[in-house]
């Protein structure tokens, strides 16, 4: 099966395991906090933006780094031997994976919570998490945006018109899921904002620099956005650039 | 970009929003244990297995139901909108992703703990649960198990021998990975079994059944397979039958 653009490493060169990090640096050092936070990231990345969310929520500090993936520079794989971003790093604790990274800032940095108390509730929050991680990312968001951008940025061709179609087919039935959760719920997980509405916020940003939602579908949804889209938390992804690609004008408008 | 069997709803025909389940399972009901658990779920999925284990660990009473979840049945479409196995149920109370899953049964039956109590430990365990849910998924699973039996279970033709070329090269790297990792850790996140060998476990056995895992490999990895091979939570994945697949004759053995 074709890999799409996050499964790089085994099917290149070999990589790691050659000098490898998380293992050590996980178990010699313990100075939570004692570093500033370093991020290795994508500006478009819909895992990196969560994460760039959470840590802007808890009002933790961060240094971000851009990360090509795909250009495997062998300190990033000795960070990480997925190779994909986002890293999270702080000293010589460094660690990979969006959800265990969220997990992780949610364990140390607890104010304000993102996951509600009640372990239904919390099932509910990572139900969604994951639903737009796995199934809207490899039914919408990879085959848009992935085929839009980072084609263009690996040099791996042109945009597969089948992909495109199928993604933008695709994204209406998630609108309209997202739609009708919304239709009983403040948000999407329950009455509180909790990870899967930044989840969700994340994909549907990085389509919406490419232009590819149709805010009119769903009064819902569009005015859930409106609300994530207000909070500061936001204000850096909307003032992302990517070179070579203009984002839409409404892409940074809070009343759009 | 093609789908892999798992995500499936957006491209057949529209299934829920239509008469959906999760949300007022969760919200009204909130009697846990008072029914006893089901499990919908194939034999051979991973995620099921992974999911398996930890209810067999905890010892939770589980019904299993075999849900083959491209038949796209419309009670279960209602019980899981995302169209995929693994979905656990206890009375009104429904909830899918195995990785949700998982948590949500570490909060509710705390004891044996499958995750470390230290936050970076923590961390490292559910990192790896990701490798092997995402990375190793895309990269071995889905090229190897899907390909040899869900295409023939679900009538989609013939194993693609690229995919199969692709996949027995990548899981040799995978192999080394945990090589590298088990030279210095008793169990794959650390000195203490987790969720990241659950996980591990359940993808492996799969391709053991399938005969796709070279053991003489590493002998680190057969090791440790050994010994989460013995344990009694296993015992029901290694009398799994798939009908007109027969596994090695090694797949049950202990002395394999």
């Amino acid at each position: 099966m074709p890999m799409v653009g996050r499964f790089l490493w085994a099917c290149g060169r070999r990589a790691p395991p050659l000098n490898p990090p998380p293992k050590t640096a996980i178990i010699q050092n313990r100075i939570y906090g004692a570093d500033m936070f370093r991020l290795y990231h994508l500006p478009l990345s819909p895992f990196c933006r969560k994460i760039r969310l959470v840590l802007a929520e808890k009002k933790i500090d961060v240094e971000l780094v851009e990360e090509k993936y795909w250009e495997k520079r062998l300190d990033f794989l000795r960070l990480n031997p997925a190779g994909k971003v986002p890293v999270l790093r702080n000293g010589r604790f460094v660690l990979g994976e969006s959800s265990a990274i969220f997990e992780y800032l949610e364990e140390t940095h607890p104010e304000p919570a993102l996951l509600p108390k009640d372990p239904a509730a919390r099932a509910e929050a990572r139900r969604l998490e994951g639903w737009f991680d796995d199934k809207f990312h490899h039914e919408v968001t990879a085959n848009l945006v992935y085929e839009r951008i980072n084609k263009k940025l690996m040099g791996t061709g042109y945009p597969d018109s089948t992909k495109i179609k199928a993604g933008s087919k695709n994204i209406k039935y998630h609108l309209d899921y997202m739609g009708w959760l919304l239709d009983t719920r403040d948000w999407l997980a329950g009455n509180t904002m909790t990870i899967a509405d930044f989840t969700a916020a994340a994909h549907l940003s990085t389509l919406d620099y490419v232009n590819d939602v149709d805010w009119l579908r769903n009064k819902n949804v569009k005015e859930w956005y409106a609300r994530i889209k207000s909070r500061p938390s936001f204000r850096p992804l909307l003032a992302d650039q990517v070179t070579g690609f203009v984002p839409p004008d409404h892409y940074a408008d809070l009343d759009f």
